[in-house]
């Protein structure tokens, strides 16, 4: 219901050494990275034999019974994928993992990304008899890899990741293998974790914390994880000369706790607070984040201006999903129902509101009216990144560009728009120093159209 | 819970030509067709541009709420199935109708019977890359299609009923078109029917009763009809030179008001009722049927051999699926919630009971027993249909043979096992005559191994 | 939604001493007595110490899972109850078993029938402070015995029955006895039966063949049984000169494989075809009976008239609760989702149509049409009980006189309305000759407007 | 799953006079009070004639649909309330508001509280013959109402007053009024507001906030205040010198954006971090919150005492109610499924750690690991209340004292048990400074024994 930009999954993988009951282990880490994904969940396991799996739509919780994951015990290897769709693809049998058979065995995918090429490949799968009973992106590359499969499961990987185009951190299993894969551009992230003897995966390293594993590494651009029987094998296939990491994991997907790509999460966030208030000061009587997204970069605001930090929003910790719309005669409180202003706080008061992102507005100006209901006096919006002008090729569902405020309009208007007092943004310069420690490039494409390829 | 054999599953298909509601009517024909599949239903609509569906496993009442009927309400072209599975192989993937998409486009199918040569062809199949998602024939049958898709639809069709083999009555819908094919053999049935001037497909007239359409005839063995904006066309593919269809419908699968090939249901069951009295009489003071299977047959053995028919059996009518099991300390009772005998009718009485058939003799041990507390002084058991000794491959789910009580056992201990003082059989030939004015043959695999084909 | 008088409950007791499964012969007596309630269920069981129970809107088999009888396992005594509510009763809070707590400890109430006085009792108990959570007869009794309890629970029992009026089959239990009362008139049905050394009380026979366990006899009428630890003991209340006991239990509301106050309903039920048949005769080809209730009655008209019986008529038997209601453009074809006519058999014949009696008039129309449809020559409708032409006031649920098509227009208006060639009812001298071996009195209140009681 | 106590109930309750949809506005206020009881929901409306109602355990969204609403859309006049129950309680048929019927109409009640001579009132109740089908304290007060109803409803509800002892918020309605009742002593709180010209009564004033209404009063201890067409009365019933407020609600119950008699949460709880850091002064690196209950102290502690605040604990916002119960194997990391530490803020250094209060003491010792595994050098844990050492008789959920660690060891034991280097606690005189503003007395009675009116 916020007006934020939406992720389009999370993965998990592991294989046991360890004798652990493999199906909730992923459960754990499935819950952990539920903020990646919230329509659909699955974890399928195989013990050597055969892969079962359970999936269905809703969160991870509702999605898996005690009864459910008993029936998955017997495996020591497992997959487990949380779902959020883009627009208007949320069908059920487009929830993950997506198990196949094909001439070698069994597969199953989950898939944390988007192809650019998906539609091209298809239609060549297609030309060669193939069918469809998905509109994912995994059931493409289930094809490649039974049609590359001759030489071997691993040789297969390679063809694949050869053809594909676009963003894509992959856990995928045989009835023997766990296999991770990142892509070349490293625009998703992947972790690498164990957990005693046992390997695992996820696309955030809080998955790792929730299940007591321990973080070793990120899977790197372009690389091939396969782990089997025989241990870990490393396959590193052609990669660009720069990375392209995206940058708004850092931002706003990613959970705080989370370290990726050597970054902790949490020092990006304060960092982008900090360089935002030397960038963008005011004088003012306190600084305020907007729960929970902005929390983090307000305190780094805070600190660096030394204008103290005040929690003048509240946000009610219950609110999950209601299906019940407000109707007309309160839709103009309908922010209030996630949150509200302390009047005691706030009340006559000079406010620095820091957000991490502006989307369509809608959340920002419902937050500044109800700031100014409570007494605010002043409100200047900060905001701890750059406008969003250009949609994401690579996984991140955006809205179209004439609902995204930042395209449409300059800041000056944004600013009227919302009704704050004054408004700035974090620059692409500041934003990049909050994650240079990493050495790494990032993708700035929502910012400035500058993609990791050709995608238009 | 009652020991018979089990079908397979139903279809139906409809392309509406007077603004009908396809999925209400598909939904009330597939209500008709509940008794061939109780695992799992499911509708698929198209409006011309694209096909969307609703299944799941259930009853069709569970499956289909108002909503879900509502949204595939815009459709004109719709096909429906009922399905129940083999053993084992309940998966919620496996349920149907399957929609796929190939290089021309959406299809959808629904299937009756069972291919004998699927693993060849999925075999093959995989070595040409392809991959599968599910254990069901459809799905070897959608990758056919996209495979002969060349030279147009209609010549995939027959290119795909020429590498087939096995028993299938089929419903497919394309974004446009409807097809139905009954296998060379005939094996499982398909009518074609109409409604005002839209055409309907169904595995038996019930179906067309329930929402009021006309049976025109029965799809001819190794016919392919396609229904189009165009009309209806019609491409007979090669035949053998004499038909097999199952004669197992007409002894218990049919719904006693079908009509199937040119013949009534309840006409060869009451005629197997009537010959079984002539082939084997006993003196007796009533006829009992057992409810419901027995009953029409029990009918023709009491008014051909003069002995009065009594209901001396009574069904409960709410008995549906219950997830309680009985335990040990009243397992022995277990029949006793589906049925009850009348002490009153049958105390002192020397009773003629008739069903339909014996699968492993337990049901019927407990029959038996539950008339002997009642007070019955002779019971004979009359079956109006041969023993059963061998397995179906062609979509019956038969139990493995040491469960068969007629493959492990003579007549003699039979009777003996089930506690009865004598017990008969119809014959083979005594069977044929009960469907003889049809002028076909039929498979009488089950009773005297010689199937249609090669199978074994 | 078959054109029907409705039951309003079914009851269920017992007393265990052999260490069965009380929740589980409870639940299996209950799916026995199904038919007579089909909006809620619930189970109430109490080991010595404590009542708990569970009760839900729905059928047996959906409102108990296995867990939940596991829940209520440990107990020695149980009462059951299935529930029809009157129009616009069905409340949530007014599921049965009702229990409450009173200064004597606990109890439990399942009620089959209705107090005539209810709403003056619950004036007067509103009068003396008490208050009511439902609208159920059984709370007003409840807070009978709490008031009456000073001398002793069954001195209550007696006070209470000296204060009601109306009918009722009563299973009541406290932590460690249990009751089973019958209106003095004998109005609802009530019969005592043994399983090992465990007393059971039930609505209906057909509920102690289910578990297995034998019929002793009726309760009487105006008796209190109440069976302890030390055993069963009778109290006699003071009852009128002539019992009064539903007939309309014998026509339609008991399984035919019940026995009530002696009489074999079955058999009640051939015996009122056969009377009919001979009030009644018609020149006929074959005798059909509408599935189910109008079976047993044709098979005896058949009997007595020499006109062959034919299944002409076939019922849907997967027919539950649909809740999609057929549209207007297929409305008129309603019944035949349930029933379909069989053509081969009945075209160009004239037809003996028998049931057991029509209430608003509307199935008989529709299916006379089924007939018509299917080719019959002449239908005669013979119904084996007089017209309906008064309400009634002891537990079931007729509908509005103006709806009651008996009360609005003479035999002739109604076969013209039914489009029937000859209609004819059997007499209330026949009905009773149907049920004289019991040497009882009986209500025929619905026919001839002569209750039991005043109670206009 | 984390280690607090729990509050007992959230009340709400509207007089519409601007034709609002009071059913949403209970929804949306239910929806904001859900942190006082999470087990089940209810709404009861009335539209002057009669009271309709909808409850079941469950969150608010889960127990309300949209067409459960849609039902209760004639009121307008409406209370809902939110549960928890005591240990061992949360019975079905406890679920409020209670409904029931006495001899002036119809009443609801939606209750927080508890009243210590329950079981008094209720063995007097069943000596007059009352019955009771709940173990809630509500019914007994229907039953006290329904006795004392003859003078009037507003005498029956100051006699009510006059006869129960304990704490109450009370929000009851009749067909045609809603009248708050508050405590003698103010335990709970309740507070006044208006919406248009509609009056508005909830637990906490975040549930106006949330439907936009204006606060305008808490309802005094000892105050009835009836709200009727004809506006707004109040009684005065006697009270004692000095009110009793519970302090918990300052401390945790309470949402931080509540106002409970004149103070606010908000204020309490960071003047509550502002003293601890007073009294209890530590050299470290920074302070870190519990999230989300010791945020706000610590935020205070980190401005009194200049130590920078850090976020070095992270919570999973998606954590809810999972049924999966972490086996054996990671039982230790049950608390790291819904915090996680910042190994690159804590790693070496010196931490205050600020939570609002130990109960058991389990959650407290796996937060102390969990920063240790993170590298934490030093972990000085500061508790913003007293430790608790007592239960409460007033509505909240306290364990038994041999679980209640503050019971049963001393500070340095505790400080011992939890792993931490030192502990301290703020004093209660430190704890009634945060409070002194509002001139109020409070009830101290789970820190010192001191309870408002004897009740062991």
């Amino acid at each position: 219901m916020l007006d934020k930009l939406k992720d389009e999954c999370g993965v998990f993988g592991i294989y046991d050494k360890d004798g652990h009951d493999v199906a909730l282990l992923s459960y754990f880490a499935l819950y952990a990275l539920q903020h990646r994904g919230q329509e659909s969940a699955g974890i399928a396991v195989s013990e050597g034999q055969d892969i079962i799996y359970h999936k269905n739509v809703g969160l991870v919780p509702e999605v898996f019974t005690e009864g459910d994951l008993e029936k998955l015990k017997t495996g020591n290897i497992g997959i487990g994928h949380v779902r959020h769709s883009v627009k208007g693809g949320n069908l059920p049998q487009n929830t993950q993992p997506l198990v196949t058979k094909y001439k070698k065995g069994s597969m199953a995918f989950a898939h944390n990304g988007a192809l650019i090429n998906a539609s091209t490949l298809r239609e060549k799968l297609e030309e060669g008899g193939a069918i469809f009973q998905t509109t994912t992106d995994s059931e493409v590359m289930a094809n490649l890899i039974a049609r590359f499969s001759d030489n071997g499961f691993e040789n297969a990987l390679e063809k694949m990741v050869q053809n594909i185009k676009g963003s894509y951190a992959l856990t995928i299993m045989t009835e023997d293998k766990l296999v991770g894969i990142r892509d070349p551009h490293g625009i998703r992230p992947l972790a690498l974790g164990k957990l005693g003897n046992s390997y695992v995966l996820a696309s955030e390293t809080c998955a790792f914390d929730a299940i007591g594993a321990e973080y070793i590494r990120d899977v790197r651009p372009g690389e091939i994880i396969v782990i089997s029987n025989e241990g870990l094998t490393s396959i590193q296939t052609p990669v660009p000369l720069q990375s392209c990491f995206c940058i708004f994991e850092f931002i706003y997907f990613a959970r705080t706790d989370s370290i990726i790509d050597g970054i902790s999460v949490y020092t990006a966030r304060r960092d982008a607070g900090r360089i935002l208030a030397m960038e963008n000061p005011v004088d003012a009587d306190m600084v305020v984040g907007v729960p929970d997204s902005g929390t983090t970069a307000a305190l780094g605001y805070a600190e660096e201006s030394g204008i103290p930090y005040r929690e003048g929003l509240i946000r009610n910790r219950y609110v999950g999903r209601t299906f019940i719309k407000p109707t007309q005669a309160i839709r103009e409180q309908s922010v209030r129902i996630k949150l509200n202003a302390l009047e005691r706080i706030v009340k006559g008061k000079r406010i620095v509101l820091v957000d991490d992102s502006i989307v369509r507005g809608t959340t920002s100006k419902a937050i500044v009216e109800l700031l100014r209901l409570a007494g605010a006096k002043e409100i200047h919006m900060r905001i701890s990144s750059p406008p969003i002008k250009y949609p994401c090729y690579f996984g991140i569902d955006t809205p179209d560009r004439d609902e995204l405020i930042g395209a449409q309009s300059t800041v000056e208007e944004i600013c009227e728009n919302i009704g704050a007092d004054s408004l700035s943004y974090l620059s692409v310069d500041g934003l990049l120093k909050t994650v240079e420690s990493s050495g790494c490039s990032f993708c700035l494409g929502c910012f400035n159209r500058q993609y990791p390829m050709e995608c238009e």
